[in-house]
């Protein structure tokens, strides 16, 4: 059966390019980089290298990038490390109302900690307001975290317009960049954050890498303790095999960014105007322009999401509802709350998220394919037939 | 060049059954394990069959097993995340003094957050004496973690005895199996532990895999907060393809766990005899008969361990000196102090850990280069001049 895969925000298969990198390094080049013989220092040498590529991608010096096990324990590092490593200087915290659950209970975690934290709301699109930002600004605030891009309706942020406002006051400015790395460029300069979370996933690198950009020597508390392995930031063996595969992904992610980029938001474009043209009320969720290229998000009338997905599924056709992560905790999503989407309108999510291997006719079998599902799940709609017989 | 490796405490290659299992979930099974079509049921599936083989490696329940990125987190996440969700009780905790950095730092880490920790000593052998425990214990203390075997001089700690001090006092009780789980049995029940840490060192598993053991529903605050997965107590994607390995070298130990217990600890003893035999004012470290059977440490009189380890990287052997991460620390190993051993002996620790692929042949190649190489080293040594001339 055909397979078009449209979830790239969940999980993208691994490179073969990447998967080609990573194969020595789990028998023939197996030693610990923390070993002093040649064996050890060669494996901790070929990390820095894959620390430079990283760095290369997002404008980093090499020794400003962790290599971490997720986006999610990047995250983690970035506000708790960054929240206890500060704690004698405040304890006032702002993430936004939007954030990834791994941001969003590392705060609420603090929280429990005697820390305070400010839930910044957003505007129908997802958009952080920096007025309202700097107005949330305290003496005691000593991190800020807005996301680069939302996962779930794909607004981009004005990250420079926010790091802004916390440089001037010399506060700390993470961004979780899991949706935008690998999607559109990014520059930790040009953006003016301290912090920075990225993941393999939109690369092509595989699963359990992810990496915590900070700035120079800013003060940061580890996660995990341990040894002086990532100049004792970050303690265990380092995950040789897929640090290289984050490394090798994001030399190809350098080269083939802007045709990727260019590519995914025609796509998206044709998906976006067809579903337009094909089924009636429909929200298209999330800033029409300023949004990831490959991302489109809607609230489709009168249908339940997950109903959605399995009919789509049975076509072969793989999209998503909520977020990537959440999909399984089944209430209403928060960031669709913050938008100010209706519970009833909300339940009809569905979001997909294209990469460079997804093709015009991809596109045009989910356009043939989705206007029947949402017929057909409406048809068994009693709301749907209210509305249509008014 | 020939190379007789003997460091597997520190590194281990994976075993090629274990890369082939893996190598699917790389590009042709994806998928986030998270998401509710089929491509992602299957692999949640594909998971929860990893945790059945991992939980009977060690006589646990499935539901037991948090997958981690590594030992160092799972000893973090035990540690702290006991003593965090068992605030309320105590502040008390107990560990040995010689833990691995990720234990100790997570104690150290714990006591500026206003726990205390008592940090128990241990005899000339590294052992912890029970009687000593059950003294140390207070009506606030929530938390004791003493590992299974120490990695650096191969002690095997009387585990059953002082997890049933904590049992009688309901204090949780914690146990390091990283340098364990692998090479000699292990059963959460027969220890009588509520946490136990593994990684896939020992078993021939990827870098960048781990699990803690947690009895029933032990409370434990995350380390990683984020979303739903490891039933809520470990956020961020799955790493897929390692749990899979993980699993898969699990399979393999239970089958090939005695006849390596056999192998290993039989080369061993050859080993330690020809030391014994050819090398004079060798101190054989840790206990005589309560060790790791592939376990060969000594501190060797008028030598320093990093010179003799260069020198037999020469001839292609592969050994290590004080614990495995911490050898790039360029100090005297605190377990080394812990036992007693004075500083200059301490110098000239050297440490052969062995597998199953290790053979008679490449221990009599270590037997005629080691005597060759101390002697050489002494020969450059003031100390070793007056010692003889004495």
């Amino acid at each position: 059966m055909r397979r078009v895969y449209m979830d790239h925000a969940a999980a993208t298969p691994v490179r073969r390019e990447v998967i080609e990198a990573m194969l020595p390094y789990f028998d023939e080049h197996f030693g610990n980089p923390s070993t002093i013989y040649d064996m050890g220092s060669k494996i901790k040498q070929v990390i820095e290298e894959q620390r430079v590529k990283v760095a290369k991608l997002i404008g980093a010096k090499a020794e400003e990038i962790i290599f971490t096990s997720s986006g999610a324990e990047a995250n983690n590092l970035a506000i708790k490390g960054s929240a206890l490593a500060k704690q004698k200087k405040g304890n006032h915290i702002i993430i936004s109302a939007i954030e990834h659950h791994s941001v969003l209970n590392s705060a609420r975690f603090l929280e429990r900690m005697d820390f305070e934290v400010t839930f910044l709301s957003v505007d129908e699109y997802g958009l952080v307001d920096p007025e309202r930002l700097a107005s949330a600004m305290r003496p005691e605030t000593i991190i800020v975290s807005i996301m680069h891009a939302n996962n779930e309706i794909g607004t981009i942020e004005p990250i420079t317009e926010l790091s802004a406002i916390c440089r001037e006051r010399e506060v700390s400015f993470h961004t979780d960049a899991v949706a935008t790395v690998g999607n559109i460029p990014v520059d930790v300069n040009g953006l003016g954050v301290d912090l920075l979370s990225l993941s393999g996933v939109s690369l092509g690198a595989p699963k359990g890498i992810g990496a915590l950009y900070f700035r120079d020597n800013l003060r940061l508390m580890p996660l995990i303790h341990g040894g002086i392995q990532e100049r004792g930031r970050r303690g265990g063996t380092e995950n040789v095999p897929a640090i290289v595969g984050l490394g090798r992904a994001a030399e190809i992610a350098v080269k083939e960014l802007p045709d990727k980029t260019n590519h995914i938001g025609e796509l998206r474009d044709l998906l976006v105007a067809g579903i337009h043209e094909r089924i009636e009320q429909v929200k298209y969720t999330g800033h029409p322009d300023k949004r990831l290229p490959g991302h489109a998000s809607f609230c489709i009338q009168a249908i339940e999401g997950e109903a959605l997905l399995f009919m789509l599924n049975q076509e072969g056709i793989y999209a998503n509802t909520g977020s990537a992560c959440a999909s399984k905790a089944l209430k209403t999503s928060p960031v669709l709350v913050a938008i100010g989407i209706p519970p009833d309108l909300a339940q009809g999510s569905i979001v997909f998220t294209l990469n460079s291997s997804n093709t015009r006719e991809e596109v045009e079998y989910v356009l043939e394919k989705l206007p029947f599902a949402v017929e057909r799940l409406r048809s068994f709609s009693p709301i749907w037939g209210k509305k249509t017989a008014a």
